[in-house]
């Protein structure tokens, strides 16, 4: 079969598949959740001899050793991906939720309703714990899926495949809720994000490139995760016992993550305390610190000191690097967090309360903070319950994205009878 | 200039100009909204004349009746703009509200707030009145936009745009804040919807075919209204004395309106008795009906009878006519509904309570109903205190988009020197 015709399908069947997986109740799509976790614990061997195809293909075309590490499913991944299962049955469901409903002056009540998007395409590297973490939150959530993880992982996601297909069926919901892309052309994911009669929403994971490459092409909306060039600016109000820890903990509790800071801001007047004491930190971790003029002589002597350009500013590192400049005030501070922040996640430390007020309004991105680590922008840390990516997009999901975020809203009218 | 540097000039500006928007208070907002609504009073007589200069070249291009008289800018309509404008001003300012503050385990405290979407372009017909409508709601949401209106109306749109930068200068806030695109050059809506480093959202308002272009162009998201393909199924558990009422209100009330029912679906149970009473109705102002077999044979006689095809399904008739289809139960309604409604608005007629639920939960429409015409779906009516129109999209805004379809939330965390 031709790959489009191929895509069509899967798109037909999980269009008819959403009705049903819209319809039915919580406790069947729970029972589905445990029928999987279940399997998953059974076919544990299985599995992991279908991954070790997996990494020795992976082994043989010389990837690179991160990205074998995130295809790996050892013995604690396996564990990881049943308690994510069971963690997302614990969670409330968000589908049928009915609020609001006033009465109005015609005599209708009007609210709205929480309802399921639909099908969801999600598109994501070769780990395999995404194929099952991602399966779960859109059988919770009421949706249909279509998942098209790296073409690594295909052995195991195949596995994967049919144990997610046979807990569905095993609650009495459609096999064809959740499909799992079994190609490894990439012309379907090409399809995938042309088909908006079958597809609402996608939901892209993995590189920038990746990303814009989807952007350029995609008809279907995107729920989309952008890189994270975070900052924290420390504010001449700033008290030290806060804004040393903090400033440490952004940059150097992991450097990998989205939310992890990239450059920071220091207010002038606090620059020559705040500076010599947190190279002093930095230094513990042999941390490269790029520095505008300014900043660079407050810093002379540290032994990974590099004069910034102006392309830091607008580089995530996702490596022990941190661009740092000083700035008059926080004006200032605004102007250039708006100018070259990524609008993931950016933090003020100080004790002004007008400054924080100002901050927190002002600066134009998905999380704002006051005195706290960029390091808590996750959806399991706001209280999610569960994460299926982190919105750089302003419209309809913004920030750590949950399962309400694979819904919509619905109005409903409670009538008796009320004409126009 | 050519027209793409024309409007990315407006773009940039526009994108300048929201940083200001979006930080004004309440009250400079405000303040702008009532300066303008005293201008359009002063400037009556100007752009009245304005409009005369609009209509008499439609009238000489041979432009439609019902496009002229939309186009026409009466005494009547310059008050309902000013009085639309003052209501605006009384409504509650939805940004920077912060909401569901809660506090984390690790300390950090949590929640939502409010916040412009940035810059919104709004392509709509050749109606003046749309221009004060549209700039309203984007200044009192903290936005800044990028008006299109229909080449036609362009010389009263001239001095509206006029009026408006002056009200915004006036009250302190960047005349970029608001501004109409000055050519009639079609080229400038293909501009427009492909340029989402200037634009955040495109808001088109107009016929189908308008929509279907955009959609397959543009590369800015849009909050799109299709067209209102409207069902009400009369169930066999209907109470008749609201049954017939709302079925002839629904059809009747409005034919041009895009919440106005085209197709009348009723089971089968109770066909006989209600399908006689309704054809009276419609006979009083002449409805043609076009009927599947079963229900032509129970309204034979009437005068205005026609044998249903397939495409009237899905046709939008915006006329005195309607399609009727008698179905065999619940399930047959739900699944006909499901295939050819337009996802704008569909009631049930029952007093079944479990009917009434499963129509609410299992019907894929922006609005579901009991008891209730498919007329009240509009903003006003849904107590959203106006309307940019009304969404058949399920992300972001669903059904009638007032103020808050054209704000985001972010996240906001309240730390106290918290690390991970």
């Amino acid at each position: 079969m031709d790959i489009n015709e191929y895509m069509q399908q899967l798109g037909q069947q999980a269009r008819a598949a959403s009705r049903a997986m819209a319809r039915a109740d919580s406790a069947t799509r729970n029972r589905a959740l445990l029928l999987i976790a279940d399997a998953i614990v059974r076919d544990g061997a299985l599995l992991r001899a279908a991954n070790q195809l997996d990494l020795d293909a992976a082994r043989a075309a010389g990837l690179a050793s991160a990205m074998l590490d995130r295809l790996t499913l050892s013995d604690a991944a396996i564990d990881t991906m049943v308690e994510g299962l069971r963690q997302v049955v614990a969670l409330a469901d968000p589908i049928g939720e009915i609020s609001n409903m006033k009465f109005r002056p015609s005599g209708i009540q009007v609210g709205q309703m929480r309802v399921p998007l639909g099908v969801i395409g999600i598109i994501y590297e070769a780990r395999p714990n995404v194929t099952v973490d991602a399966a779960a939150l859109c059988i919770k959530s009421g949706n249909a899926t279509i998942l098209r993880g790296g073409s690594e992982a295909i052995n195991c996601n195949r596995v994967l495949a049919k144990i997610v297909a046979e807990g569905l069926s095993g609650a009495g919901l459609p096999a064809h809720g959740v499909q799992v892309v079994d190609t490894i052309d990439r012309a379907a994911v090409g399809a995938l994000i042309t088909m908006p009669q079958y597809v609402d929403v996608i939901v892209p994971r993995g590189g920038k490139g990746l990303i814009a490459r989807l952007m350029a092409e995609a008809t279907v909306p995107m729920i989309k995760h952008l890189d994270g060039i975070c900052h924290v600016f420390i504010d001449a109000k700033a008290d030290l016992a806060k804004a040393l820890p903090i400033a440490f903990n952004a940059k150097c509790h992991r450097y990998g993550t989205c939310n992890t800071m990239e450059t920071l801001l220091v207010a002038r007047a606090i620059a020559p305390r705040v500076l010599p004491e947190l190279a002093e930190l930095y230094s513990t971790k042999e941390v490269e610190l790029r520095a505008d003029p300014e900043a660079f002589g407050l810093l002379a002597g540290y032994p990974h000191l590099v004069a910034a350009t102006e392309e830091d500013w607008s580089t995530e590192y996702l490596a022990p690097v941190l661009s740092i400049k000083v700035v008059g005030d926080l004006d200032e501070a605004i102007g250039h967090i708006n100018q070259y922040s990524s609008k993931h996640t950016d933090a003020i430390v100080t004790e002004d309360y007008s400054d924080a007020l100002r901050f927190l309004r002002e600066v134009d991105s998905a999380s704002v903070m006051v005195n706290a680590s960029t390091r808590f922008a996750d959806g399991f840390e706001y209280g999610l319950g569960a994460e299926i990516g982190i919105s750089n997009d302003k419209l309809h999901a913004r920030g750590p994205v949950g399962l309400e975020g694979l819904t919509s809203l619905k109005y409903v009218v409670f009538g008796h009878g009320e004409i126009r």
